[in-house]
């Protein structure tokens, strides 16, 4: 299956979750049993170097991380809304078009020096994945690379990550959003 | 990893989320490249059948989910929180505690007809599950099975699932809660 086609598994859902966005759903290309293999084997296959774990960003990123992660010979990371995590947690905020929001993690779960490749669905700005590295820093891993099923680029986050140093890989893209 | 190794690898958290209740914390167990490697080889193994679709609950169901579907080459439904799928949904309400909740997929997910295996992190009462089998039903779909990583079977959740004729798998059970 061609990134073509993959890209064209993923349905444009208009004005979702208001108007003037062009939500990009990507549940549709999920439903396709050859679209998320393929999907998981590109990403498994792009992924630079061993990695111990492979951090998840709830709740679209968790579909990835384990799928990745057991070809990969990793554990799971799991980075979730504040507030939902059990044990002892370490938090960054990030800013939202109104507001902010918090991320968590348990502050136990990595040895530092740990090598985490982080996953999520979709790089829009790149506001929760950049505090996300910032959160899995602060507990002392190395972020080897952050990849994604989706990017859209005219909206920056990718180029914002790599312009840091991060290797950033994503399936396809929507220039334009 | 035997099963009680793969339970040994679950954390325990006394009152959370709130006094009274002894939280069976998965996190621990995801970490271990082991432990998770296992517990998805358990859980395909455990697949009574070939499925079309992995249904999966949000969110920690999501990290099961595309983790089973890709060897079972099947796809991945989401069955999320109403109001965070993008298109036409279909919904179904549960009572909780105090109150009630509702959870959604979308309407043109599946064909009628389609083997569904239903998959979440754990099942205390059921309350969440049932609600996704009625949903998955009034959707069309043939519910072959329901799987958990951690039964807490003096909830009586697994139970009721196999009492209305059910096949219910779990790798490990904490009886007592």
């Amino acid at each position: 299956m061609a990134n073509d086609d993959l890209k064209a598994l993923i349905r444009t859902i208009p004005d979702f979750p208001k108007p003037g966005i062009q939500f990009r759903d990507i549940t549709t290309l999920l439903l396709s049993p050859a679209g998320l293999a393929a999907c998981i084997e590109r990403m498994v296959a792009a992924t630079d170097g061993p990695v111990d774990l492979v951090a998840g960003i709830e709740a679209r990123g968790f579909l990835f991380a384990a799928a990745l992660a057991v070809p990969l010979e990793a554990g799971v990371l799991l980075i979730r809304k504040d507030g939902k995590l059990p044990g002892a947690t370490i938090a960054e905020d990030y800013a939202l078009e109104y507001g902010q929001d918090r991320i968590a993690m348990h502050a136990d779960a990595l040895a530092p020096g740990a090598r985490v490749l982080l996953v999520d669905d979709l790089i829009a700005t790149g506001g929760t994945a950049r505090a996300a590295i910032r959160l899995l820093r602060k507990a002392g891993a190395v972020v080897t690379q952050a990849q994604f099923l989706v990017d859209l680029p005219d909206l920056g986050g990718a180029a914002a990550l790599r312009g840091d140093g991060l290797r950033v890989d994503a399936l396809v893209a929507f220039p334009g959003h």
